[in-house]
C-alpha cells in the first residue's frame, strides 16, 4: 500500500518530512531542498498536499511546497508511488517552480 | 492584498472554490472542473494548497486537486496573483496533471 | 489545409515567418521575439521545424530556434494548427526556453 | 567540443542519429524511438533541430520530432551538452508530445 508518511530523498540530495497522512489523503510535512536559486539560505519550508488512498500501492499524489521563509516562489510536485522490484517504494515526480514576476508582461518567464 | 478565499473561473469555464486561507497561507477549497479525460461524471473535487502572504498582492501560490470521486489522477496549480489594470484580480497559473499509469516503464507519458 | 508558410503572430507580440514548407514538411524561417530574458538587444532569430501534412487542416507541427544572435538560449515550441469559427487560422503551441547552465549540478533549472 | 553528430541513446532505449551537423548548427537525423503511445508499429523518424557551436562544449541544442509514419504527433526536445567527470559527453534534455486533437476544445489536454 501506499502511504507517504516518513522521509524520502531525491537524487538531488533534497528531502521531504511527510508527518501524517489524514482519512482522506491530506498530509502536510517539510520540505528540505539540497538546491535553490534563491539569495537567501535555504531552509526547512512547509508542504501541503493530497494523495489517493488506492490499495494497490500506486496512488498518485500532489504537493505545494511554500518557500516563504527564504524566497517569494512556490513550487508543486505531482507524482506517483512506484514499488521498485527490489521491493523499495520509489516516487517518481514533475515539478513546476513559480517564481514571482513584477507584472503580467513578465508572467511568460515565471514558471519553470 | 492578495487572499485567494472565494470563488475563481478560468478561460476553459472550469471554477474553484477556496473557504478560507489561514495565518499560514494554507487553504482548502473544492474545484469544479469544466474539462475531464476520465471516463466517469466529473465531480467537485477537494484542493488543498498554500500561498505567500505578501502585502503588495501579488503573492505566488499553489494547490493539489484529487480527483477521487471520479479518477486515479492528480493535478497541481502553481501560479501568481496579479491586479489587472482595471483594478480585478486575475490568476495567472501553470499545471501538470498526473494520470495513473500501471509500471514503471510507462512513466514517461504519465504527465501531462 | 494547414501550411505554415508565412507570418503568424503571438499574443506576446513576437512575430514569425516560415519561408517554405517542402514535400517532406521541413520548413525554416525566422522568429521575431517581443520578449526576452537576455541581456544583450533581441535579434530576429532563426528556426527550424517540421510539420505533418495532414488533408484536414490540423495538422502537428514544432520547431526550434536558435537564439545565438544575442543569447546562448534554445527554445523549442510544439503545436497545433485549428481553423476558427471566423475561417482564421490559429496556432496553439507549448514551448520550452533552455537556458545554458554551468555544469551539471545546475541543470535542474535550465529549463522554463 | 560539442557537436551532435552521431548516435545518442537514452535511460529509456531510445536512440537518434545525428547525420550532420552545418557551419550554421542546422542538423537533421533519425530518431528511433523505445516508446509510444500510439497505435502502429513504431518506425524510425525524421527530426530537424539546431545548436549552438559554443567552444567550451556545453551549447544548447533543440529538436523536432516528425512522427508522421506512424501517428499525428509531434515532439521537441530542447537540452544541453555536459561533459562528465568521465569524459564521456551526455545530452540532458527536456521534451513536449502534441497529440493531435480534434477541435480547440480539447487542446488543453493535447500536450504532455
Amino acid at each position: 500500500q501506499c502511504n507517504l508518511t516518513g522521509w524520502w530523498k531525491n537524487e538531488l540530495g533534497s528531502k521531504m518530512h511527510v508527518t501524517k497522512v489524514d482519512s482522506q489523503g491530506s498530509f502536510s510535512g517539510e520540505y528540505y531542498t539540497a538546491v535553490s536559486s534563491a539569495k537567501k539560505p535555504i531552509q526547512p519550508s512547509p508542504l501541503v498536499g493530497s494523495q489517493h488512498l488506492d490499495k494497490d500501492g500506486q496512488c498518485t499524489f500532489g504537493f505545494t511546497v511554500n518557500w516563504k521563509k527564504f524566497s517569494d516562489s512556490t513550487a508543486v510536485f505531482v507524482g506517483q508511488c512506484f514499488t521498485g522490484d527490489d521491493g523499495d517504494e520509489v516516487l517518481k515526480t514533475s515539478w513546476l517552480l513559480r517564481e514571482k514576476v513584477d507584472s503580467l508582461p513578465s508572467d511568460w518567464k515565471a514558471t519553470r
